[in-house]
């Protein structure tokens, strides 16, 4: 069986968890390489991938016998072919953040499941610590982003919009990865101080600020990264704003190592701008991997600790809404000695 | 209020329904305009819509007087008030096809709901009819689709890669619409025989067949359609395939209109197909909106009636493994008279 299937089953194993439905598409691709539409159940004794005539083909080739996942279209099995798949089963897992209310009580009636079980955690916590080709796939995508960015240092000049720009950047992703991990924010002037701001026609202008939010995908791996430009000398008001997220910015990159405590990092900066009168209004970071936002948050909620070869976000940032914003954004590989910036542009104050 | 609001509040009345939770962000969107994280309560008296920091500002600057929404920040609102928003319904709604199962328990225990209900498909098949404002869009999405397929019948040549052709598909609705409605497939030779068949850097030969899948954006609204080419003359079986597939989407296009049923639509494909030895491996077609997959689904578990205004594909396809497939799509407009296709590419059998 492959490393990650048997590692769950080790974890199942230790929870004596006897079955698991696995429903969510990446969870199922990261568990088998399979990026199809289907349902992958583990049960006592197979692991099996249900799909429909529309995918067949295509999963048969993906799969190798050492796997250990039989193929089944959904069109060949009966009512109490489901019922029998975990029928010695005292208890089921299932990702209850990812399946739906009435997907989970069509689970339960279909396979006729007596306890299901909230187990998603099993295969998220997994997730959270990357082998070594999962780290060489963000470290290129991280690698991308720092070329684009550059790129990007010659390319932006007043009379260009957000959506030129953003436009150039998605060209950039097409162009030497495999495109963009989320949608790249391109966010000038009063529109930087939303933090999750949508690109707009906003033509760029001298004395602007300019926040962008960029990451893409390297073999479905992602990057993460944020810098803030200005256009001209900004004010003071700007540069104090600017320094004071790029000390906390920098200070939380030297607090994060295998072994940190999650909420004393994001306390320290939450106390920091508090003092300074500012708010930290979103979380400081997540997980980045298969998906842009996926575990561990970096938030007060987290009490956990960090751990080697998780790959996490450090983007704290300050917004006076209406006037403008700062975020400053790596992606960190987490190791015993402490934290890895992956993406490693200029993050001094640049003035265009 | 606004109409769409209204309309909702109306099917609630009717159903006796007294509150209602609406976390989709696209039922969101369909009912406020607002295009941010957060979630729309339907309360007795007030409809709330309850967001953080990150959005304050421009949800402020999306919604009108007119919506009747009230802005709430997250962070302002106690556990006591979670509790008063629904205090006297004796029931509220919430979409079971979309919360999870872990957001529907935290709903329950946050909001002290008593009886929580299934009551997605009011606003779902609120959404299949489509008003003047929608369909315009859904017209223009469906124009730029057609001048995008005019420009591909001069690009592709033998030597292009498929991941070429779909990097000109993506191209061109980036400069002449909002993206892609979904990922485009282009999928040659054997890749054709694969429904759903990712893009690969297989190069484009002569004798090639080629299902080319693809769609685009407009104010948020999708285009759908799939033309099948030939480069070089196809073979005899092929043509028979086509021409089967052909035969059968005209026929579906003919029998849709208000007030037809479903179900005997795809009935009356099946059983051709199944005469010719061949089957409907996937369903026939889907609801086009907001969403590229929304209700109604065109299949054999549908009995209910087509109605003016809603706006669905007609896709037959048929794939024989490992060697070729054939499909044909159009985005249709149901009119009482009968269906207007939106996507008007020539449709008979096209060689290179």
């Amino acid at each position: 069986m492959n490393d990650r299937l048997q590692a769950v089953r080790n974890k199942m194993q230790g929870l004596n968890l006897q079955g698991m439905i696995i429903a969510n598409p990446v969870n199922i691709k990261y568990l088998s390489k399979i990026d199809a539409e289907g349902i992958l159940l583990l049960t006592r004794k197979e692991n099996i991938f249900i799909t429909d005539g529309r995918y067949m083909e295509y999963v048969s080739s993906v799969i190798t016998p050492f796997d250990e996942i039989v193929v089944d279209d959904i069109k060949n099995i009966s009512r109490d072919e489901y019922e029998n798949f975990f029928l010695f089963c005292e208890n089921v897992g299932f990702e209850e953040k990812y399946v739906s209310y009435s997907q989970y009580k069509d689970f339960i009636r279909k396979y006729k499941i007596n306890n299901f079980v909230e187990a998603e955690d099993i295969i998220s916590t997994l997730r959270t610590i990357k082998d070594d080709e999962e780290i060489a796939h963000i470290k290129r995508a991280c690698e991308v982003t720092d070329e684009c960015f550059k790129m990007l240092l010659e390319y932006i000049k007043p009379g260009l919009t957000e959506r030129q720009i953003a436009r150039k950047i998605h060209e950039f992703y097409l162009d030497n990865a495999d495109g963009e991990s989320f949608e790249t924010i391109v966010a000038s002037g009063e529109n930087s101080s939303k933090p999750h701001a949508m690109v707009t026609d906003r033509i760029i202008k001298n004395k602007d600020i300019i926040t962008i939010d960029m990451g893409c995908k390297v073999k479905g791996y992602c990057s993460d990264m944020t810098r803030t430009l200005f256009v001209g000398e900004p004010t003071q008001e700007q540069k104090n704003i600017y320094n004071l997220v790029l000390e906390n910015q920098q200070r939380v990159l030297n607090e994060m190592r295998d072994g940190a405590n999650i909420k004393t990092i994001v306390k320290g900066v939450e106390s920091t701008f508090n003092l300074h009168n500012h708010t930290l209004i979103h979380s400081l970071g997540h997980g980045v991997g298969l998906e842009i936002h996926e575990s561990p948050i970096i938030s007060l909620k987290n009490d956990s600790l960090l751990k080697e070869n998780m790959v996490v976000t450090d983007e704290p940032g300050i917004y006076l809404q209406g006037d403008f914003g700062v975020r400053i954004e790596d992606t960190v590989l987490i190791t015993k000695k402490g934290a890895i910036s992956l993406t490693e542009s200029e993050k001094e104050c640049i003035i265009l």
